[in-house]
């Protein structure tokens, strides 16, 4: 053997994410090396090099002084960055095309849905009226993607596609195709002025939380055959205010929001985002992406690295991203 | 003036696809001709050079001797099949992109809705349950197409760019990049024994009427991760049996449906498709195309015509479609 172990940190997640399900993972992708699940009271923390992580708390990685890598099994990292005794070494985040493809689906389905009047058609099949609205084209409808990485561009192509006009923001500037890309502080005043429906796939940083926000609301354009705009967060819970949300539906600010995360998840019963009429409520499962390619993409990198090539997908520490 | 006069006889629809309406988008795009609305007592028939058509019943066109074209104002030319003294002229339909694309949207939308739990996560919104459930990738599903007209292959094409598998059947071959196609009735049970997610955007005509039948259900594949299979009808209430659908839904041979379309519109009060669980119900509007599209496009045609080209989307009356 002599390989450096893995270690494998994995706090919450559903049956199908437990810890045991993510060792057999991994034992079958890494044959020759050395799996452990933290915590492990019999472990030499010095044998660690490799640590993949989900959810971890500030301070489960302080005592491993050998790590080369450490590999976040999603998308965000944010839970990483707020870990001040983090060692200093490469962070890569999962970037494999299974998820893009399930944020794709996500995206696409919840234009469609507020754009095609589902919340109306839904009430009219239960009160039983046969009452067509007006409906309109797909290109009498802006889509606004904020954050045009992997994700948001495929996502922003694929709204393209189907006849949407489609605008972007960015953090850095961004050129995609087709789509009007707007950048930094500066661009974002126009940007919202023309979104019809916001669609936010942004990671969570001290720059961008809350950035959905009353302000932001009353700034989209409410021109179009919508009316009120639409909010789509499909990024992480931090960054919308949720007390805003709640104001800016029940003042007609926002016609209607699709979530799939929240400021506290699982979201508590109390909530009253679950009984809002004018909510498409989603449990974090935007993009449940495939554990077993998951896995295979940290082994492929593990196995580049040590043949001497570079990482994929390193996180900017600076950046936060 | 010395043109023909543009006879319009429009049967129902709502307030924007009234006669007035009509005419007054047929005066804008052809204005220097007689357009008239039917019925109209003081006209001389034999003035009358074309017909514009919605829902015509049975002998209403049968008085227009020098008729030259008729124009039918949507897709579906089922009703005009239906009159045995219709004048024997060409008969055109629409074909706007406009009506491509709206059909495109509902089909990605029905699909994606059931794919994706949309019937699942509504039921755990409203019990505020926090329970996201297995989600499988787009590729572990294919979606079956019946009818590869202009509507059907475009539809098949953008869901394959989402990543669905999709395998396509129509009367006489066809080939689409990417997709298998199936024809004839040899054909069938290969498609739907491959299919889960069945769409249905055939033309009704004899042979297909009823073509959504226990029969058929019952040769859906049920090895995806959705379990029953589902079908999505777009196109006419006549290609269903309604009983069989029902009984197919409350015994498990079918797990959910999308109906746009019923053999009695609007759809009686006292349809159980209104309130069925399994059911997600549209008012015939999946395609509600642009009117002023629509007048353009046979405006067009008519000059065309009349310079000596050809007429587009001809019907072919023995076929039916």
């Amino acid at each position: 053997m002599g390989k450096g172990a893995l270690a494998l940190l994995i706090n919450g997640g559903s049956e199908n994410w437990s810890s045991a399900r993510w060792k057999a993972r991994f034992d079958a992708v890494c044959p020759d090396r050395r799996v452990v699940l933290l915590p492990d009271g019999a472990l030499d923390p010095a044998e660690v090099h490799y640590a993949a992580v989900w959810k971890p708390k500030p301070g489960e990685l302080a005592a491993f002084k050998n790590l080369r890598v450490i590999f976040n099994l999603g998308a965000g990292v944010d839970a990483l960055m707020a870990d001040r005794s983090l060692p200093d070494v490469p962070l890569v985040r999962v970037a494999v095309s299974d998820l893009t493809e399930r944020m794709t689906e996500y995206v696409v389905l919840h234009v469609l849905m507020h754009h095609r009047q589902e919340l109306y058609l839904r009430e009219s099949q239960r009160v039983k009226r046969w009452a067509p609205d007006y409906q309109w084209a797909a290109s009498a409808i802006t889509v606004g993607v904020m954050g045009l990485g992997t994700l948001g561009a495929a996502s922003a192509q694929a709204l393209r596609a189907l006849g949407f006009r489609v605008v972007g923001w960015s953090r850095s500037e961004k050129r995609i195709d087709g789509i009007a890309c707007y950048h930094s502080a500066d661009g974002l005043d126009a940007f919202l002025r023309e979104t019809n429906i916001l669609v936010c796939l942004l990671p969570l940083t001290p720059d961008t939380r809350h950035v959905l926000n009353r302000d932001a609301f009353a700034k989209l354009n409410r021109e179009s055959p919508l009316g009120a705009p639409v909010i789509i967060n499909a990024g992480r819970g931090g960054l919308q205010n949720e007390a805003d949300i709640l104001r800016a539906l029940d003042d007609g600010t926002l016609g209607a929001a699709s979530l799939d995360v929240f400021e506290t998840e699982p979201l508590p019963e109390a909530s009253p985002f679950w009984s809002h009429p004018k909510v498409v409520l989603t449990p974090h499962n935007a993009a449940d992406t495939d554990a077993d390619e998951i896995s295979k993409y940290v082994a492929q990198q593990i196995a580049r690295f040590e043949a001497g090539g570079a990482l994929e997908n390193l996180v900017d520490r600076k950046r936060g991203y």
